[in-house]
């Protein structure tokens, strides 16, 4: 299978290149290096030392004896995108090719536009990309389960048959999304399934849960093949943060009451939900949502979680609920479906005591890396510092 | 009340302006003159010869004794439209800037890009210039009741209680957009929607249905304030195109078996149905929809009823069932509910088959300017030719 990887550079990115490329598969590599430039810009950095693109794909030829080829270039720019389509001629389309920060789309009007613009518009022209140079390609695209929000009733995947008024009819399931990225990637899902109804294209949309975790069995292969892993306010997320947080002994970072339940999985089943996806394509036409996580917590119990594993690690570890920055609620119904991954085979990698441990030796090899000023919380989701949240 | 409005050079900006204007309110009106450009560039033009910017506003001036002001700029570029706001102090905002037409979005993607980047990122400007200019405005904003498609349950005004496992919530009212223009408007609400749950705004998305006329009591008190009337397979409407159509004898272009059902309203009740919107404003932090028509038609009827008054008016006119160029049901359940505006008082101008008649008299005067060449659909929804539909 011809795999193209958009956002190859990225945290889940480079790891699915070299994931797809091992199993045999013809890789190619797409990304602008916009994350890098990004992280760089608010000041912080991955904790794990990473190496550039060519070295990444160097590397992997080495150890694996695998080539991947390279695209740099920026999806929503001209017609670059149609381009690499249009060469590459990819049986399937991984696209992690977005801005994918909560808080960095809601900084400024400026971030909320390039957020928008680059996804939107990137994933407008990829598909446009698809109709006219490889209509029989599969888009498998990351979504996000932060798409639907924490509505009062059971969330499906994707679709929900509502009864009104004497009929039925099975319909996208309604979206309440918490950010401007979060958006993002409700109007990328709306346009994705236009694509399929209309131009007869194959999709997917994995709408993921919060991931964790900083290596895979391809990462350890060689310290130049480290996937990047931030834990900064704005591109880190809670596990990790509260990992890292641990390690340098910052009390663990819980917004408001910490009762925010979403669903979790580990990096290793993004590979593994990516690869059961890819391999397992849709018929021509056809749109369908996947909830692609393998647990749920709230964010208080994840934390409790750290500070417990890091206890047995020796570390003591306080916990600190900080005021939120974000509109959310804090206590909510939570039940999502998440059963079309499992039936295509997926085998849970469940959050351990082990995991964490061995999260936090990771992170205690890269500790004189960590920055504390990157740490707090500053970006508000509304203009003025809030005192109120939503109940 | 201090009244601007976005798109107000346009088909219905323009007579929104003066509306506001007489009726004693400060009108700005913030145009980039795209829809002016768009229909020259497709080789169109308006039926009704249409003076510039600045001749409508001395002309006005003139015959009301009223100030219009200008803002000439694009809303999605740069800093213009915070500018505009800040400067204007607006208390209502009516946001028409937008490219409005389905297959002018369908044409290529550039024309799908232009659509998505225009409205959406207008848009999301226009919200954060409120947010940071004038935070207690409140937005009205024209979405379309495309938004919805056509789904097999009754259409509700926004939102819907869904009951499922036993667990009850109201939420958005999920929708099946039929363009990539329908599905910038999808977008546009999500984000309205967000920034009133968030941000606090108040908001009023006025999903609107096929408009037609040619004229309001404004526009008939002197000729260079005629708004523009498009009868183009791009930017010209059902009813509109038919009444063209049937002044110079060219058989209705109805698409398809024309079971296409469709909520309607006139040009006056467009007007009507604003001005009641800004009377009315919602409270901080709401966001209102309202479906904004009076009639429900279906294609094939409203060709037949054209087709009928015509001949009234001593036109022979045929009906021809050309090849649907849209992928849409041509058979389907249609009930959307339209409750709220005639609850603040709407009083429907319905259509008859006298309005038809004068609508032809208007068009008759202007039948030397009617070019047959940009009355037959060309722009396709898929790539190629289309010999299916869904059924």
């Amino acid at each position: 299978m011809r795999v193209l990887i958009l956002g190859g550079d990225g945290y889940l990115g480079w790891p699915t290149a070299m994931r797809f490329s091992g199993g045999g598969h013809e890789v190619g590599v797409v990304d602008n290096f916009a994350r890098r430039r990004w992280v760089e810009e608010a000041g912080a950095h991955s904790l794990t030392p990473i190496a550039t693109l060519d070295e990444r794909i160097d590397a992997w030829r080495e150890v694996a004896g695998r080539e991947i080829v390279p695209y740099v270039g920026d999806i929503s720019e001209g017609t670059f995108v149609a381009e690499v389509v249009r060469e590459f001629e990819p049986d399937a389309i991984v696209h992690y090719g977005e801005q994918p920060s909560a808080p960095w789309s809601m900084k400024s009007v400026d971030h909320a536009v390039t957020t928008q613009a680059n996804n939107v518009i990137g994933s407008l022209k990829l598909l446009w990309a698809i109709r006219e140079h490889a209509p029989d390609a599969h888009l498998v695209k990351l979504g996000t389960m932060g798409e639907y929000g924490t509505p009062n009733i059971d969330i499906e995947e994707g679709f929900i048959e509502i009864e009104h008024n004497g009929r039925r009819d099975t319909l996208p399931f309604p979206k309440l999304p918490g950010s401007l990225y979060h958006l993002s990637k409700v109007h990328d899902s709306n346009n994705i399934h236009f694509a399929c109804r209309v131009w007869g294209l194959r999709a997917t949309d994995l709408n993921q849960g919060v991931v964790y975790g900083i290596e895979t069995p391809e990462t350890r292969l060689d310290e130049r093949l480290a996937t990047r892993f931030d834990y900064d306010e704005l591109f880190g997320t809670a596990l990790n943060r509260f990992a890292v947080q641990a390690v340098i002994g910052y009390p663990l970072t819980v917004y408001g009451k910490g009762g925010q339940t979403r669903g979790f999985l580990n990096i290793l089943d993004t590979l593994q939900c990516v690869e059961l996806t890819a391999a397992n394509p849709p018929a021509a036409g056809e749109y369908r949502v996947f909830n692609q996580f393998t647990e749920v917590f709230n964010v208080g119990d994840l934390a409790e979680k750290v500070r417990h594993a890091a206890g047995e690690h020796g570390m003591d570890v306080q916990v600190d609920h900080v005021t939120n920055p974000r509109l959310e609620l804090e206590e909510h119904y939570y039940n999502p479906t998440h059963t079309k991954l499992l039936s295509l085979g997926l085998r849970p990698t469940l959050l351990s005591e082990t995991l964490i441990e061995s999260m936090l030796d990771v992170i205690q090899r890269h500790r004189d890396r960590i920055s504390e000023d990157v740490i707090a919380p500053v970006t508000q989701w509304r203009p003025e510092p809030l005192g109120q949240t939503l109940t």
